[in-house]
Parts: C-alpha cells; sequence; structure tokens
C-alpha cells in the first residue's frame, strides 16, 4: 500500500481498507503481461535516452528474475502490495535496488499500466478462444461428414417437422460457431491499440516512443488520445460479449445433448468418460456436462451486465470503480476455455444411434409439407390451398394409426381427386430429406457442399 | 468421483470431467452446513429406530472429527471427491470405518443434502447482514443526531432546490435501510423451511421425521413437497435480490460521498486510513473507498441475472445446472459483508465541513419556493401564477448577482406589488428549512421525530 | 411543458425535447392513479383550510369530469402536456378555471405525485396478481386431485429417477406459486405507505395531514421522510422481481408442457383452442403458449436489470432518470397477467395421457433405488454398498433388455446371495411410488396430504 | 389467425390466445421491410418459372398497392391476421385473388420470412446509426477546434488531477464513438448474409435461386445453413450489443455534463430549448436531457438481457420463444436514433464557461506530477522518492493556503535542497498542459494531431 501514499497522507491506510481495495488476490494472473510490458517499456525508455542502458539492463534482468519467481512459486505475495503492478516493482526494487527500481515508472501511471495488463490479457485470450472453437468445429466437421445421410427429425417447436439428415443439423452448429471466430477476430483487430504511455490521462512530459511499444507488444499502433486510454473498457465489454454469445449457442447444443440422452429420444449416448451418477440412484447415467455447459450461460451473462453496470455514468477517467472489471472477465475467459474443451471430447467420444434417429422419422408425417409441394408443383393448386388440403390428409392418416408417408394413395385421392397415383414416392422420408436440395438445404447434395465450404475456410486456422 | 458412480460404470471419468464438474472448489465454503446437517440426520435416524445408537454415534463424534480437521487445517481437500459432501463423508469412513459411514447417507440424497448446506448457509447470512445493516443505521443515527441544524443545499437533478438540514438527508438512507432490513427479514421467513427428507426428489421409503430434524436445524417445519424441495432455489434468489437493492442504496450514498469528497463540493473529507493515493500524482488522496462500493453494484446484479439465466426453462427436478447457484451467492454475500463494515467505518471516521455546506446554500436561490409559498399564502395567489412571478424574481436576483435570500424587498414588490414588506424573513435559509415541517419534513422539528422513532425501532437488534 | 417553466426561461423548449422528454405517451396509463390521488389531496386540504370547501368541491367535480372524459375516450392527450400530471391539471383548470385549478397543486409537488401515483399502480396489481395466481394454484388442485394415482417417472437430469404421481408433480408447482404469492403479499406489505406529502423532497410548509391522504388511499401510513419519499423506487424493484420469480416458475413449467406434448413424450395434448399451425407444415400443431410463457421470461428479467441500472449510483433526491421507472414496470405487470390468464386456460383444456405416462415408467430402471434400499433394510447392507450392487444389477437388466422392475428374482440373486425371494414386490412401479410415503413424499396417501394442506390454504384467497 | 392452421384443427383459435399469440401490434413496424421481400421472392419465383410472368406480375402490383395502403394509413391492421406477414398476404389477396395470392408463399416459410424481415430492419438501422454517430462526432469535433488551449481540470477518481485542454477530453469521446461506429460497421458485415429460401428450416424441392433474391436484397449472399437461417439471432444480439456500448458512451458523457452544469462546477450553461423547469420551485433548469440519456442505458441493457435469457437453451430450429426478439430490438434501435440526435443538439447549444474552467484548475494541485516530474528530469531522483517528496510539498501548499503552482521557490527548497531556482515555470498550469506533449497527450499540439487524425477519418462518411 505504502508505496502509492505519497507524504501528503498523515495516517496509515486502515487494515480493512488495505483488504477492501486490493485487487492483488485477482490481478496476479496478469503478472505476465505486467511483466511484459514493463520490459518494452523499460527498452524504450533506454533507447530514448530517458533511463541508461545500464539502468534499463538491470531492470529486465530483475524483471525476468521475478518473473521467474512467481512461475516457479517461490514469489510471495503480500496483499499489503495492493496489486500485481506494485508486488512485482516492489520485488523489482529489492533485487536491483529502489534507486534504479524506482525509475521504472518513469513517464507512466497504474493507470496506463493496468489499461495494458488487462488489455494485454484479452486479446492473447481472444486468439486462444478462436482456436479453441475452430477445434470444436473441425470435431463437428468429422462427425458431420459420417452423417450425411443419417435421417432424424427435424424439428420446430419441439415438434417433429421435416426429415433432415445429422449433418445438415451439426452444420447450423458450425455456421454459429464460425460468426463466434468472426467476432472474436473483429473485437480483437478493433482493439489492438496501446493505452501505454497515456499515463494517469494526460500524456506525459517525457520524450517517450508510443509507437515502439506499441509494436513491441504485439498492438498495431497507441491509442489516439490518453483520456480514453486509461477509461476505455470496451474490449473488456466486447469480450464479455462474444463469451456470451458462444456459450448461448453452445447451450443450444447442450440443450439438444440432454434431450437426445433422454429416455424419451435416445439419440445419443455419452460416453462413461464423460458421464456421471447418482448417489441414491445407482441405475442412471447423467448428463451433467451438457447440464453444466448450460448453466454456465448463467455466469457469463451475469460478468457481461456487471461490467455494463460499472461503466455506466463513470465520468472521466479512471475511477476506482473500473478495478471491477477483472474479475468477470477472468471467469468468463476461463468458463469458455475449459467449455470449448470438455464441448469437444464429449462430442468425439458419444455414440450416435443412427437407428434410434431414423425410427423417429416415422412420427410425425415429416413429409406433409412434401404432399403439399406435391400439389403446388403437379396440380397447379396455390400453396394455401394445397396446405389446407394436406392438413385434412395427415388427420386421415391419424384416424388410419399410420404416418403420411406410408399412407394408401386410394386415401389420399379420396380427399383431393387431384392428386396423382405417383405421389408415394415423393412421400418416402428419404426423397422427401433429398428432395430439398436448395442451397443451404437439408439434401445429401446440398450438406456436402456446405461441408466443402466449411472445411474450406477452417484449413486457415 | 468414485463413490457416485455405481455398478453402472464401465469406465472411469475423465480428468476433465473431474475439473469442470468437481464443486469442491466452493462449496467447501459449506463445510460447517454440511456436517450440522448430517449431525441433524444420523440423531433423527438414530431415534427412528434407522440407525443403531452405536452407530450413530459413531457417526457424530466422526463427523465432529471431521469438523475439527477442517477448521484446523489439517483436512486434505481432494477434487476427486467432487463436492463437499462426499468429501466429509469418505473421510468420515476413513474413520469410523466403510460399514458405518456407509450408513449415514441412508434416507437421503445429494439432491436433499446440497438444499440443505446451500440454504442454511443462505439463512444465516442473511441474519448475518440484517445485523451489519442495523449497525450501519446506528452509525448514520449517530452523525444524524449532531446535525440536526446543520444546513446544506437539497437537490433535485443535482441542483439546488431547497436548503435541507444534514440530518434530514441522512434519515433517506437509514429508511432505506430500514427496508433492507425488513427484506431480509421476509424472505428469511419465507424460506425458512427444510429440504431434508425429500432425498432423490420423491420422499424416502424409511420411517424418518422430517419435523425433528427441521426444528433441530432451525427451520419452522419440513418443505411440503419433495420434488419442491430438491429444485427450489428461490431463497437463494431472493438473498441475491435483497443484496442487489441493498447495494444500490449503497451505490447513491456512495455517489454523494465521491460528490462531497471532490474539490467542487468539500463538504466531507474522507480520513487517511480510508483514503489511497495516486502512484503518479502526489498531491491526491482519493475515495476508492465509496468509488469500489458503487462499483460492486456490478457484480451483484451480474450474481442476480446469472442465477435467473441458471434457472430459467429448468424442468424438473434437480439438474446439473443448479450447481452454479452457489459462487454468485457466495460471492454477492460476501461483497455486501465487507461493504457495509467499510462504509461503516468510513461514515465513522469522515470530517464533516458544516461551513462549506452551509455556504454551499447561499447559491441557487433556495429559498424560491418559499417566495411562491408565501404568495399563496400571504397574497392569495394560485400556485401556478406564484411560481411564474417568482421566476422572475429570480431572474432579477441573477441579474443584480445576488442570492434570492438577500434581495433587496423593493426589487422584489417592482415585480409584484401583492408582496409585503415582511417577505425577507420567509427568505432567510434557516427559516426556509425550518418552515417545512410537515410530517417527514426537513424542519428541524421534524427531522428530531423522524430521528426518534428509527431509534426507537432500532433498540430491536 | 409550459407549466413547469416559470419565468426563468427566455426561450421555448425545442421540439425535440418534448418528444424526448415527455412521459405523457406512456405514464397516461397512470390517470386513474393520478386523479385519485388529486381527489384526497384536495379534501385534505380543504380539512385543513389551505382550500375553501367550495374551492375544493369544484376541484373534485373537475377532476371526476376529467376521469370520465378520459374513460370515455373523449379526452385528448397532448404532448406539450408533458405528462398525465399536467395534462390533467391542465384540463381541470379548463373545467373549472385557472385561479381554482391552479391552486390544486399547493403543498405538493410533482415529485411526490409521481411517487404515489406510481405506488398505488404498484399496489393495486399486487393484489391483482395474488388473485391470479390463486386460481392457478385452484386450476392445477382440480387437475392434481383426479391424479393423485397417475404414474409418471419423476426425473432428475431429464433422466428418468424414481415413479412419481402427477399430482405428486404439480404439488411442486403449487409450492412454486403459493411463494409467489407470499412474495407479493410481503412487498406489499413493506411498501404500503404514502410518499404524498414529500413536496420536492424537503416537505412543504402548508399544515397539511398526511395521515389523512395516507390511510384514505388505502396506505397504512406516511411515508417517514419526505427525501426517500421522492426518491424510494424500493417497490418498483420488488414488483419486477416476484414477477421475474413468478415467470422463472412459469418457465419451467412451460418447458415440461413443451416436453410433453412432444411426439417423444406424448404424455399430454393441448387443446385446438391454445394450439398453433405452421404456414408451410400442415401436419403441425405447434405449442406455441408454453413457448411464449418460456421466451417471455426474457423481457421479465430486462425490464428488472433495467431498472437496477437506472438505479444504480443516483444522487438524492430526485433525477430525471427515474422517469424510466414506468414502462418496465407496466410491461411485467401485464406479461404477467397474461401469462397468468393464459396458462390457466391451457391447463384446464389440455388432456392428459395417463397410459403413455404410465408405460413411460417401464423404462430407465425406475424402481432400483428401491432395490438399494431393500438391501439397507432387509439385508443391512451399508447404503453405499447397496447403492453398488444394484448398478450391477441393472447393468444386468440392460443385458437382457428387461427394466429392472420386471426381473427375473434369479438373476438378482446371482449377483448378491442375500437378496431374499420377496424382493419382487419392492419393485413394482406402484409400490416403489407408494413406498415413498414420508412427508412430502410421493405416495399417494402423502401427495394426499399435501392436497389438502394447500386445499385448506387457498381458501382464504 | 385462420390461414396457418391447416384442416389438422378442430377448433377455432380462443380469443385469448389470439391475443396473447399476435405479433401484429409491434411487428406491423416490418411492413417495409415485409413487401421489400416478397417483391424479390416474387420476382425470383418468376424468373425460375415458378410463377408465371403474369401472376408475379399481378403480384408486385399488388404488394405495391398493399404498401401504399399502408403508408397513407388506410389499411386495417386486423389482430386475427396474427402478424405481419398474414396480414400483408391475406390484403394481397383480397386484391389480386386468392388464386395468385395464395402462390406468393410458394417456397417460403413464416420462419424464413421473419427472419428475412427482422434481419433487414437491423442492417437498414446499423448503417442508420453509424450516421448519427458520425453526426455527433463531427459537432465535438467542432467544439474541439474552438477548445484546444481551454484549460480545465483532469480528473480521476473526480478529483483535481492534471490539467488539461477541453478539446483533449471531447476527444476521448470521439474515440469512444469511433469504436462504437467500427462495431456497427462489423455487425453489419458479418450478418449481411441473406436468410430467405431456408423455408421452415430445411430448404426447399423448388428450384429457388438464393444468390439473387439475395443480391436485390442488399446482402453479400445467402447464408449457408437452412436450420441457422431461420434459427440464428446473433444479428440481433449484435446490434442490442453494439447499442448498450453506444449508450454507456453516453452516458458517461451525461454524467459530466450533468456535474458541469451544477451550481458547483458551472462549466456549461445548457440552452433553454433543451433545459427543463420546476413544477415547485421556479428558480431551476434542470438538465433533464442528459439524466434522460444516463436514465436511457438501463432500457438498453435489459432489452439486451432480455434478449439473451430468450435463446438460451433453446434446442433448434424455430421456436416461438424467438417471437420475442423484436420488441427489444425496435426500443433499443428508437432509444439510439434520438439520444443521438439530441444530444448532438445539446452539445450545438451550450454554452461553455471557459473562466469558470480555467478557475478549477487553480485547486488540486494540478501541477503536483510536474514537480515530481522536475524532480527525476533536473535532479535525477528516482520517480518514487520524487512523488514522496512532492507529497510533501503539497501537504507544506495546503498549510500555506496556496497551489503548488503557486508556491513560493524558497518554500520548496526548504524540502529538497536539489530543487532548483527555475522550478516555477514547471508549475504553472498552461506549461504544465503543454508539457504532456507526447503521442495522445494533452498538450494543444498533441491535441490538434488527434483534431486532424480524426477529422481526416471522419470525412468518408
Amino acid at each position: 500500500m505504502a508505496k502509492s501514499r505519497s507524504g501528503v497522507f498523515e495516517k496509515e491506510a486502515s487494515e480493512l481498507l488495505n483488504r477492501f481495495n486490493a485487487s492483488l488476490p485477482f490481478d496476479k494472473k496478469l503478472y505476465k503481461e505486467d511483466i511484459e510490458g514493463s520490459l518494452a517499456h523499460a527498452a524504450m525508455l533506454s533507447e530514448q535516452g530517458i533511463l541508461t542502458k545500464d539502468e534499463a539492463n538491470s531492470i529486465a534482468l530483475g524483471l525476468k528474475k521475478v518473473l521467474e519467481e512467481i512461475e516457479s512459486g517461490r514469489f510471495v505475495f503480500d496483499i499489503q502490495d495492493e496489486d500485481i503492478h506494485m508486488a512485482v516493482e516492489k520485488r523489482l526494487s529489492e533485487i536491483v535496488g529502489e534507486d534504479i527500481g524506482g525509475r521504472l515508472h518513469t513517464a507512466r501511471s497504474r493507470n496506463d499500466q493496468v489499461a495494458l495488463d488487462f488489455r494485454l490479457y484479452v486479446q492473447k485470450n481472444s486468439l486462444h478462444l478462436i482456436n479453441l472453437t475452430a477445434k470444436l468445429i473441425n470435431t463437428l466437421l468429422t462427425i458431420a461428414k459420417e452423417h450425411t445421410d443419417t435421417l432424424l427429425p427435424g424439428m420446430t417447436h419441439l415438434q417433429h417437422a421435416q426429415p433432415i439428415n445429422f449433418a445438415f443439423h451439426l452444420l447450423a452448429y458450425m455456421s454459429m460457431f464460425r460468426r463466434d471466430i468472426g467476432r472474436f477476430e473483429s473485437s480483437h483487430k478493433r482493439n489492438n491499440f496501446s493505452p501505454l504511455g497515456s499515463a494517469a490521462m494526460a500524456g506525459t512530459p517525457y520524450p517517450i516512443d508510443r509507437d515502439k511499444t506499441a509494436k513491441e507488444l504485439g498492438f498495431d499502433a497507441p491509442m489516439s488520445n490518453a483520456m480514453d486510454g486509461v477509461s476505455d473498457r470496451d474490449f473488456a465489454l466486447e469480450i464479455l460479449f462474444n463469451i456470451s454469445v458462444l456459450m448461448t449457442h453452445i447451450s443450444r447444443l447442450a440443450e439438444e445433448l440432454i434431450l437426445w440422452s433422454s429416455t424419451e429420444f435416445k439419440f445419443i449416448i455419452l460416453s462413461d468418460e464423460y458421464s456421471t451418477g447418482s448417489s441414491i440412484m445407482p441405475q442412471k447415467k447423467n448428463p451433467d456436462v451438457p447440464e453444466l455447459l448450460r448453466g454456465k450461460t448463467g455466469r457469463v451473462y451475469g460478468n457481461l451486465i456487471g461490467l455494463f453496470t460499472v461503466l455506466k455514468g463513470l465520468p472521466l477517467a479512471y475511477n476506482k470503480d473500473m478495478q471491477e472489471d477483472k474479475e468477470g472477465v477472468f471467469d468468463s475467459v476461463e468458463t469458455a476455455v475449459i467449455s470449448l474443451k470438455i464441448l469437444n471430447e464429449l462430442l468425439k467420444t458419444m455414440s450416435i444411434n443412427k437407428e434410434n434417429m431414423s425410427k423417429a422419422c416415422a412420427k410425425g408425417h415429416l413429409s406433409a409439407t412434401d404432399l403439399a409441394d406435391y400439389l403446388v408443383t403437379h396440380a397447379n393448386i396455390p400453396f394455401r390451398e394445397a396446405h389446407f388440403i394436406t392438413g385434412k390428409a395427415v388427420a386421415r392418416a391419424e384416424e388410419l394409426g399410420v404416418d403420411i408417408s406410408e399412407i394408401n394413395v386410394k386415401e389420399l385421392q379420396k380427399i383431393d381427386g387431384r392428386i396423382g397415383d405417383d405421389v408415394g414416392r415423393f412421400l418416402s422420408l428419404e426423397a422427401s430429406m433429398n428432395a430439398r436440395n436448395s442451397k443451404g438445404g437439408t439434401a445429401t447434395s446440398a450438406t456436402l457442399s456446405q461441408i466443402k465450404e466449411i472445411e474450406e475456410w477452417i484449413k486457415s486456422f
């Protein structure tokens, strides 16, 4: 604590304040980014003649020693040091001496330092999440390629609607995850600017070279305005949002995995390695993983709304409220990372019951739309009227206890004389699926095109 | 993990699953509640003849030993144990032998066990928060009693509106915090029912006595329906909401403390023990504490929306998603606890600059309403017309560069002839404040009544 | 607009400001509460000698005329009037003359007026929602009474767990809705205090009688502190939260209705009056109603977080931000009202397929726990061991392709010799359900007790 | 309603269902997009030979007539028509005859139709919001150019920190709004794909040309997968998020405008056209506009969380819950549109009090950092030590009742002998501001560069 308290204070901070105020318990996660930032800063200070070569060298060696101490677990984190920045700098000064260590903070402030460290963390993890999402898409692709003619009921309103193939269904998720990658990419690009050199919020009188540190740290350029540099947290909101959308997609897939694992569906069986048991009901295998994936959407939405609340109505520039920006981001990132990993494994190890998927198609008159389409195409009946006639045919099938795909043609002709003897072949489930061969449709041929397109795209990841 | 996996599984759970699935890293916080619950359960099982006296005694001694090991820090938490329930039970079995330890779980399930532990935590902490909030009100009362005639500008729209006294202003916060206590009390009462004995979700065939365990654990009665017993999380939503409202109130007070500490206001000075410095600007004393208090509203809102999201659309009864219920509640409770404590200290140690408060009243024509009221009361002018005339008087005062409380009567009479020579004594700031002596008003007399009422009420806490 | 602009303004408000600022388009919904409040205020002013009897009478007659004009649709709402308070008062002044109409606003402000109107709305609707929720519980009770021995699979993790009866399942929802009523009751009680007389925020110099207007308007007493009177919106947060919990419960039931309506479950059939069709798939009957009920949880959560955001960090007393308090509350209240009504009708008109529910119990080894319990009770095996043995029995049943309820006793005895010949009668589904006769359990007898208890309680509504 | 109910239904929908289910009351806002989509669809059907030229012509003429009827206010919206799609189609059929009108719905479904209409709305409005945000930046630029040497206190923690110029402060907001534009641009690009032709969710057997309709409607291409086509709402989440960030930025500026308008700051005066009065306090001019701007962040956050909640855990493909996607988006878009407009006017018409801004700089020892920097640069003292020495100097200045910028050099030299006689010129406020001439810093020269850069960029809008 002591370090940031100048001679203007007469009393020490209270113990309770130290505990309340300290961010060290969570921001120590940023040790690497903090040291990277300091190394770049010190090197630049030296090149600009603000530090001597020797001072800069000592600092660099000292910082690397601190890094090594932290990574080996020997570093002692002391809540009195308030935050990771002070903790690292204090230790540095112990190593290289106060006289040299105390020069590292020249021409910067904790305001730009924390903005830098946090931004480095977010940028790194955006790339990491892109990578993991790409892996997930690859797994989905592998499964899809084996199931381009595996029939299952396409549903709307959780009601059987039309026969589709399983690859086509999975491609819907690949489309979602592809957009997720797009979002991480575009926020990464939009926020790839360095706040370092903003100092407290007004810049600094020292002749620093912000372009140099920006480049050194992997940014495209320095941020344009120092006040914005220390008060901007858009990058944090963006990763929280992107993760929220990603987890929404995962929650939808999780819901389906849960349904498909149920006794009623039995479309898939989760592997033993990724299932759990019950403490009281010995027969049970529970889909805990997809349930938790679904449940974890809650925390990531919460983290998003949490940071929005923090930022709402804050005057410029830095306010201490903004210290509340980190924990939610750490939590969302870690949640997304493990969720992507375990979902990937779950999908790889689950068994798919093609037979049950196919059997399910025989219920619910899935080819009813095909009858309507037949009436339009072969009997030139307006769609709305065809729709109504088909409704009657379905009602008749229900009475007879058969699916529309298996109804006797005579029964259909009783309902409308314009129905031809050839209608049967349009109503088979496979025919129905393959009929929908418009671009993006479920026909095996259209499905294969979609697979090819996404396979081409994913190569670059 | 092993324990809840029956003979139905052929493969071990994967390492990743164990890590993803385990709640032990956070639910170990419930060790005390878990052991309390088990003690009550075992005692009841024994009284009902389901366990022998000896078995129950062994279990009780074993559990107390486990408790002691945890509290002394000797207990080794192993993520393989999945959750606190399994961790405690496994250790118990090591102590008393598998044959006896394995009997504790008779007639219950983890579903009702976790519902019990979590509810006990929430109930305890509701009472704790009531206590801390009462302390805060007491501190506010102490300050208020010294400031029943300390003038400051009452504001609406952050514009000077009418002169009030500082005690009156603080009483608004006491009213808020009093309702907060009311909310904790009523949710505590509404949820004071025991889920224990709900078992997996359908009750149990063992002749258990739920009334007994309920009473033993401080509940009013057992919950009515076992399915609700394991799937209800209303109590968790309620504490999250109550804390959100509490923190909203705290954020409003925090905002005012920040404003009042600014150079522009200078109404208060935060003590050195509860202020912080800047790493770059040596002259600064920053109101970090109220800023963090304001910022922490974000996380508690996030936790609330997080749990709502988890529960939305979940079919009965228990689903693994619900494991996501705890971390948010722990975080909100701990946030509220430390926030109440530090706010209390901050208020106790801050200095109040009566002079600056009073000086501020001389700006902004705070007694303009009194002129309007005078016109109504003494000249029988309808309020709307009086309001318009006063507007003109204020404009004239602005031209003259004086406050309406100090304007020359002649000037007023030029604007409206019905204004009497006696108007001056209605326009002084103190007179204005004391004029508002309606029930709940700011007059010192009305303020004293409010103090008396809340002092009477707070005694019972 | 004109009315609240005093002589201090030199220019008219811009057209854009009028449009942005006006609350009339939505707060006209409060016309009744506004007039009720004004009637009570005027009557009190007269009793206290602040208005003459004649003035008060004119005002009362005028206000009633305004009410009649609004309810008959003849009233012309003009956005220039800014809000419902100004709109009503302006029309009043047209009717009774400016000289008398202008006196109504004596001793109050729009700040306490809007707080009053809004609070009256919330209090009324809390009672209305209690009433509608009680009706829903009555409908559930009626259904439950016919299904106390209708078997269906009790689920956890959407996996078949134990056989339960349908009434028992519905009782879980009745418990939830009962707590919902409790929440509306307690927030109604906690907030049943009148802000009228708080004036701008500091009270008023007029000798008003706040107890009188409070009582007249159905409140228990006036609010204690005028500043709190105009800035408190806890009552609005509370109804938003209570509705959010209610809708969460509804969303859970809706999810189950959707599942139960699916081809895979077929436990219920929604009536034609409450089902919808597809524009393209003629065979479909869609559960649009429960889907919309589930979806509407989104908006009510949104309204809650919206108001929290508005209030976060607002300094005292009234700020214009608070005008944003109403639309969300109106929307949530109206959503809850129609949701309760339509859910009630949906439940009344749906058909329950007992046969399918019962058939579903034959899958999933629902009585596996009973085998474990048998081992504990009849063979004195510790629960944990019994649990493991049962797992093996289930695996064997799977191999044989039978449900555990129908497995040959010999097979079980091969697994563990301690299993007696009498085990079969414990494993039947009905026996299993009726075995769970602990308090709150699913046994028909226990279910009947629960029905009786809630029937007794609901009578008072 | 009738139209989507096929012959499978025996009873009519209930009145309550129609009211609950209908989206017409809000989705009629999409009439234009709906008709545009149908025109493109019909033209394509004709080119592909699915409709005859004559049929297509009749439909096109009919649709234009419907459009004209709606825009002239003659169209009668009937809730029985359920949604805008049915309403338009029914009227079309009345105009061109059922036999032709009934053919328009060939090869599409309401699922892709609504996805299309809504997406068109979002894309259009993304561009509109870019435009309005660019206008706002232009206004800020105009103001900034006049204030590149207007001193005001730069603040952190709402405490005076360092002297900056007003243009520099405004540039921080320009940076934020520039990123907002970037977000609208990138989500517009990512989502610029057409769902039309996805039909119910599986594509269609008709030989449609999706590329053609996509291009016709301004999209880059059709969406890849039909199931994703009907169930994707990422575009809606993205605009809700982008608006939430935008409004967060606006709320921060609004907070500052409110502070600056207060008696304590008096940095600006809002114009009469954009200020409001009080119904009871005639002297007041209230900053209602920035208060409402700040308050309206609540509803846009609420709308975002609302849609997330709706989508969480929804199985594929279309579910009725998704009807809840529109109202929130409409509300957020309309909120953002009027907020940007009125903020723009507010800024244009406000007066800036340079004198008060400058005077404020004389309080708070704003050039204290300059003393520390002087010690580092001129006396080669490590920053940390310089920081501590400066703290003592500030304490001494406080004792003497002067600002550090005006302290006698002798006093400083008493504290540390290394301070030279030339220190004074570093401590003047203007010198301090202009010293911070690092890239992005507050020095007038650096500020001018920032202005130039953003001026260059904004030209393209």
